[in-house]
């Protein structure tokens, strides 16, 4: 029996997190839930973000699913950092996955691509780079100011992400394209190549790539058919994943899983939107981004079949929308639940 | 008289240089140029780059034009280190600007775009953060190899950049966005945070606005029209001016100063295009962006009025151009030359 932990947390994340659960009530049946109530409430009401009682309940969860933080009433970063970033440390969730597909129906910027142009997957580094904290000020305030960041990269954690987009691209199109930035940062950019080359010669079906991060920002506007898989640093993949977002129709469909592949500590799962206080509790909150966090956690725990069905469900379901279709978040949900039920019985 | 330091370089930057030359020679009638050869050839004769007494050359000039370098005879790196990136640190070349408009006749990748909808500048930190080489390898190329980059920002530098961003939102349609990644480059984020505020209340007639990298870089292509004037870091210019370019047609379009804007060093224009050795030596390569680096050339050497009648041409010669317009480089020069006569005559 599966165990989800699932942290709805604020704004829509409440409103989606419950059609999502709609989603894998029959995708995943008979799965076990608890409900943690992480978020601007619990922090404002007592200070604290992820308590170490709640982060090692967590851990003894096959999965996180998690809807939307964040409120006007915290300060910026302090849920991010507390919970998001913390999750991703704590529970060595190294490989930060997020597909983008266009789907029929979805509201691209781009001239000239039709859906199915679009199908590639970023596999981001989730544990190192210029996110560790690293780094200080000095004479803060003052005239003579300083502020450092470091960026950390080692071996260890750059070969195991590579190793898992190797593997991605080999169950994919075969193709995987490094991201950096060799050309400036020397240091950190030497040990990316270096890696990925010899990961590369164990490879010798996979074709292989290398991009500077500006071009690579700029292929994914204005020829992004060409990607299949991308592995790329942190702070890269950051960026990458809102461009290509962007390009199939805005993080408001995009889902993203903060995987330990290893499954020595649980993933978390989670649309790529943010709470969205402006519109929470009208019920008119999209909820197709959550449901498709659970194909990527229905995939992480090995149930490919019902990953498919449900992405498959959530195809049709913007194919069927025009611009004019109002959305209300309950109705997409039985929707989407009901064509993944006729699919698996 | 002015005194220009044409650096053609390689491939195709030799043919564009030319072209611009020609639309210089009526813009800046009677202005003094010595040629420089360096990039590909220099290096693979002499193992140079950039010889102390050329630097010292350089400096005594009032400005800096120049073509493209690389070619795939010299590694990676090491003219782009040695040359361009040598030119911004030793010169002083603290704002990196980057226009961005989109032209009658630019094949941008976006739909619902039109001409005169995109319209910005990006002001890119250009001598701190994460281009100053520092950091390290440790162990390098065994397994427990780890490797630094280190950011290193200060209030001095990021100030100035600041400052010379108000100073161009003034002169323009007054918004100006920061973009950075406070909520985890905590250090960094919050000395350029800090600093913009502070600088923000002495421009109390600008609109400002904040967003983190990541957001900015989907926004460049779901709503480039938003904006006026960026002003960020070193690193995430590099990577937003890209989207920029892509948007607006492509780099083959854009044009970029390196810029001193205290005159103490001279400055650096150049089209962002690459030496494309693919196409050198054939006559068919765009001198477009070289031309439109002269638009800053002269804009930074005072001569506004040239500046507007370069950009005026440039407009009319990419409106005049359809899908199946094939490029002549020297009629290109010859009828953007004769358009800007035209008009200063
Ligand atoms: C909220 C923020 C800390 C986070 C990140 O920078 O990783 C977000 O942008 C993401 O992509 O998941
Ligand atoms: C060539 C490279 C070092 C340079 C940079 O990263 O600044 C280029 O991309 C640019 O934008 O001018």
């Amino acid at each position: 029996m599966s165990r989800i932990a699932v942290i709805p947390g604020d704004g829509i994340g409440q409103e989606v997190i419950a059609e999502a659960q709609k989603v894998l009530a029959v995708a995943l049946p008979g799965y076990e839930s608890t409900e943690y109530d992480l978020g601007a409430r619990l922090y404002n009401r007592t200070g604290e973000v992820l308590p170490d009682t709640v982060l090692s309940e967590l851990d003894g969860h096959d999965a996180i699913l998690l809807g939307a933080i964040g409120d006007p009433s915290v300060p910026p970063g302090v849920l991010e950092r507390g919970l998001l970033l913390k999750l991703r440390f704590e529970f060595d969730q190294y490989v930060n996955l997020r597909p983008s597909r266009l789907y029929p129906g979805a509201p691209t910027p781009l001239a000239d691509v039709k859906p199915g142009d679009i199908d590639f997957v970023v596999v981001r580094e989730g544990t190192e780079g210029l996110y560790t904290g690293a780094g200080g000020n000095l004479h803060t305030g003052s005239a003579a100011e300083i502020a450092t960041e470091e960026s950390l990269n080692t071996r260890y954690g750059t070969e195991r992400v590579i190793r898992d987009a190797f593997e991605r691209a080999k169950r994919r199109r075969g193709h995987l394209t490094l991201v950096h930035k060799t050309n400036v940062l020397v240091h950190a950019g030497g040990l990316w190549k270096r890696t990925f080359d010899e990961v590369a010669a164990e490879y010798p079906d996979i074709t292989t790539e290398y991009q500077h991060v500006d071009a690579a920002a700029m292929f994914l506007v204005n020829r992004p058919h060409t990607f299949d898989v991308i592995v790329t640093d942190n702070l890269f993949g950051d960026i990458l994943t809102d461009i290509a977002a962007a390009v199939t129709g805005g993080i408001g469909l995009a889902a993203t899983g903060s995987i330990n592949p290893d499954h020595t500590h649980p993933s978390t799962f989670e649309p790529v939107h943010g709470s969205a206080p402006d519109i929470a509790g009208q019920g008119i909150a999209d909820p197709v981004a959550a449901i498709s966090s659970t194909a990527l956690l229905l995939e992480h725990l090995g149930r490919t079949d019902a990953a498919i069905a449900v992405n498959a469900a959530v195809e049709r379901e913007l194919g069927g929308r025009d611009s004019g279709t109002k959305i209300r978040t309950g109705e997409v949900g039985d929707r989407v639940a009901a064509d993944v039920a006729g699919q698996l019985s």
